[in-house]
């Protein structure tokens, strides 16, 4: 008999030993072993472990009761209230897929969600009720069962449909009728991406990357049991980067916060002691200025993730200033949120600020359970030389990558070409093997053959003392084919001239590099704090 | 067309979002991203992670070139050596199956192990090479392919066979050779248990569980990424509980020790500042014995696991007064070491000793990432009340338990009747959910129909000042069917009779449950701490 055959040949999977992995899992054992600890937080509410999880609980025996089963989807328009946090557990208990969707969509793209996901149920905060109904007048076929979650400390807005949550959930007594999934492989998220052109695609994310990503959270960011976390990263975006299923697993206290108001945050963290938050740097650039005092402001020490685009110098340093700690990630929605973290090494303490932030500012490496992130020539999928300067496109590998896209058989058949997750950001891998990014795809200026960096020319422009904001997109030019044009936001009370600004620039870049044109604007960021570069573009064309 | 089918009508896993849960993805990342962090010390040997991990692809590759492949065994008789740490990655990297025998076995017992898992590689100390050589001469039909490890540190020992482990490292170039297992579910390792009656079991696990667990153990003890772990616990004992991966998971270091010795572990906690380390009481007594300060002695802290027995309050006290801290596991080679755990709480800590012995003392809740741990009525297969005084049996059930036992049907399906692991010991639970271990199913003493817990009579004599280890076992009497004796280890320097230590538990027991007869002696443990109980009732039959 073969070595194989003996191994195998033993009593196959069964109920003792093989267990679907689920972030499910954490929230019973949350609720059974700290059943007093605070799990969550909002204005004067507080929430045990074990009333949360019977809230969840009863969430999924109301959704059930509703007609939501295995594969259905239930909705959000909610902020980061207590029954947003509720969501990520009641929806999947049921065996559903919560699609928590970007409250900052107008009616038609919050419509096209809607009918694309063929979402079954809607939970809607009152804030949130005219665009909602606006969305569903737009709805042609049946319209979702809309859900109200009202909220005694936001009196100014309205309602739409019949239901309301807490209502709901007092009519429920069931509270161990859920089970975990019988495949770890189903569907527990569903989430749009903003989509740069064309309509959003929903990214299916399923049990087993969500458990996993939740523990690479914990790993990543070496978090202790007693950690008290505060909600400053919106939860629809990629379902709070899996925090809300972190946060159970090591039964941590969720602070809620129903919009991102700096002073409100500084409060928040002296009020319940928070130790850890995340956000895009335009979260973390806001505390540090509302941070009146210095180091000795906080009695405790803060840690911050931070992602969407790397920290600027200005921000790690006055986030040291504070005593704040900051851990650089990176991620997409298609990777369930952070996929790759800048990890810290011990020597680098000791360096000074301007290589700390070199080294800091970089995406990285693979998260801790993340299989593989690699830079590849696109053509041939060959890893690129560690050379800092060879650009390539930033591919994951994993279990923590989504299934696919929902319907769209053909965007997900080219994400995945090649057995890669194609990610469209482009990146150098320095010789450490942390890798870069210098651009996404589509952001690349090719001007004269030349490839430029809008990422380049920005920080060149971003290091001018009167710039606060800063966007640099391609320009249609009839010699060059495209030229650099940057869209500028000043510092309040700053004043300095186009010619200023584009001397500047060419005494720090090449001539084809620097900008042919500045334009000086309030820049407008989505709600994850980034800036959609193809209304930039588009407001080029036009003015050519 | 149904939600289900919407979600599962999506491409199918592909090499980009599905790959096998396997530890050795741990070492893999910690040579990429802390290439230069220590991983392995050994007296004046220092290893990095790059080298660590080069040296265990190098044992893969000799291994494959010696004809191991997929599902053969390949064993160690080796204490905590460098060799034994790579042998937990290089035999798996070839999808070999790592059995780590316990080198306190005797000739007759390495023999059948050797035999029953139809070992074709041999990795052996020099100090273990007599017992290997005559359970060589024991075996019928083929003898393993035998590789000595040197020790420059050792040379009191001998050489069995031809080859030599680091002469065989040398000659290897390849060390990008190795995959991961195609299944998850793949046998990872084979251990055996030393088997209170009859022959051992040979316990076999999967990389899924193995992988699952190492992450386990940085939540339950809240690792974080730099701590420096002492081989206290022996690796062939449920391999080393997982630590091997879980050191790689957060690219630890690993303080390799050949024997326990109190002196030099002080010394080595000193000079490398080790933070953590695991072992039976006997081990945390030892080393709080040799600490000549208090809490001054140590500039660090230093963290604990204590299993195989419940930590008695003397010891508890005493590692407080040094400012170590120790967390209660408990588990079994079933479950690949501990898979429950007393979880603390911050509420604790201002209680006064004895409360805090009490607590502490439980072996508590199921490890993180273990599914569920229950104590039910072994017949209904219903939990039992959590009254603190209604008995059941441990039972598990999650995907950190064994595939099942190699080529021994009949036991795996007892072991996992009614959909459940059956641990064999018995416990009750407390209100709070956390269960108290009362003793060993075999270990009951039946005494006129009434069940005597062995350890609570122990815990009895234990507490007289002048005991330094006790077992109660059951003796055949001809009236009652059975009753306690208690053999006793005094501590040195002190007397006590046998009447006065009868006449001490009288006061303190129930007449029925007061041994009968106390036999005064040195009491031998096995490697893991245990005192095991069968010989010292061969002891009392051959006396009757």
């Amino acid at each position: 008999m073969s070595g194989v055959c003996a191994f195998n040949d033993l009593m196959s999977k069964n109920s003792a030993n093989y267990v679907s992995l689920s972030p499910l899992s954490f929230i019973k054992r949350a609720a059974s072993v700290y059943p007093n600890r605070k799990a969550v937080v909002y204005n004067e509410i507080e929430y045990s472990w074990s009333e949360t999880y019977k809230r969840c609980c009863k969430l999924a025996s109301a959704l059930k009761r509703l007609g939501v089963s295995r594969g259905d989807v239930v909705a959000t328009m909610l902020p980061n209230v207590p029954a947003m946090y509720e969501a990520h557990f009641g929806i999947p208990m049921v065996g559903a897929v919560i699609n928590a969707i970007n409250i900052r969509l107008d009616a038609a793209a919050v419509a096209f969600i809607l009918s694309h996901s063929k979402t079954k149920v809607l939970l809607v905060d009152p804030e949130l009720a005219g665009v909602v109904s606006k969305a569903l007048s737009l709805l042609e076929g049946r319209s979702p069962v809309v859900i109200n979650v009202r909220d005694d400390s936001y009196t100014q807005g309205s309602e739409v449909g019949d239901l309301e949550y807490e209502t709901l959930l007092d009519a429920e007594t069931d509270v161990g009728g859920w089970q975990l999934p019988s495949d770890e492989w189903d569907a527990i998220a569903l989430g749009y991406t903003s989509g740069t052109t064309g309509d959003p695609k929903g990214v299916v994310t399923h049990h087993r990357g969500a458990y996993l990503n939740a523990v690479s959270n914990v790993l990543s960011w070496s978090l202790p049991q007693e950690v008290t976390y505060l909600w400053t990263l919106p939860l629809f975006h990629c379902n709070g980067w899996c925090f809300p299923w972190t946060m159970a697993a090591i039964a941590g206290t969720n602070v809620c916060l129903r919009r991102v108001d700096a002073k409100q945050i500084v409060a928040l963290i002296k009020r319940h002691g928070v130790t850890h938050y995340c956000g895009a740097p335009i979260v973390h650039s806001m505390i540090a200025d509302a941070v009146q005092g210095g180091v000795d402001e906080f009695s405790h020490k803060v840690h911050g993730l931070i992602a969407g685009a790397a920290p600027p110098a200005s921000i790690l340093e006055r986030m040291e200033n504070i005593g704040f700690d900051l851990t650089h990630v990176y991620g997409l929605t298609e990777t369930y949120g952070p996929a790759a973290v800048c990890a810290k090494h011990a020597d680098w303490d000791n360096l000074p600020l301007e290589q700390r932030v070199l080294l800091n500012g970089r995406q990285g490496v693979a998260y801790p359970l993340q299989e593989e992130v690699a830079v590849l020539d696109p053509e041939t999928l060959l890893p690129v030389p560690f050379d800092g300067e060879t650009v390539g496109e930033i591919m994951f590998k994993g279990n923590i990558v989504m299934k696919g896209y929902l319907e769209n058989e053909k965007a997900t058949k080219e994400a995945f070409s090649g057995g890669w997750f194609h990610s469209g950001d482009l990146a150098v891998v320095h010789p450490d093997g942390y890798l870069k990014i210098t651009d996404r795809l589509k952001d690349i200026i090719i001007s004269g053959g030349e490839n430029i960096s809008s990422l380049e020319v920005e920080s060149v422009i971003d290091s001018h003392p009167s710039v606060h904001m800063v966007a640099v997109v391609a320009m249609p030019d009839s010699k060059w084919g495209e030229v650099p044009a940057a869209f500028v936001q000043l510092r309040d009370g700053c004043a300095v001239s186009e010619a200023e600004l584009i001397s500047y620039c060419k005494e720090r870049l090449a001539s084809f590099k620097t900008p042919k044109k500045i334009i000086f604007e309030n820049l407008q960021t989505t709600s994850t704090g980034k800036i959609q570069k193809f209304h930039l573009r588009q407001k080029l064309a036009g003015a050519a």
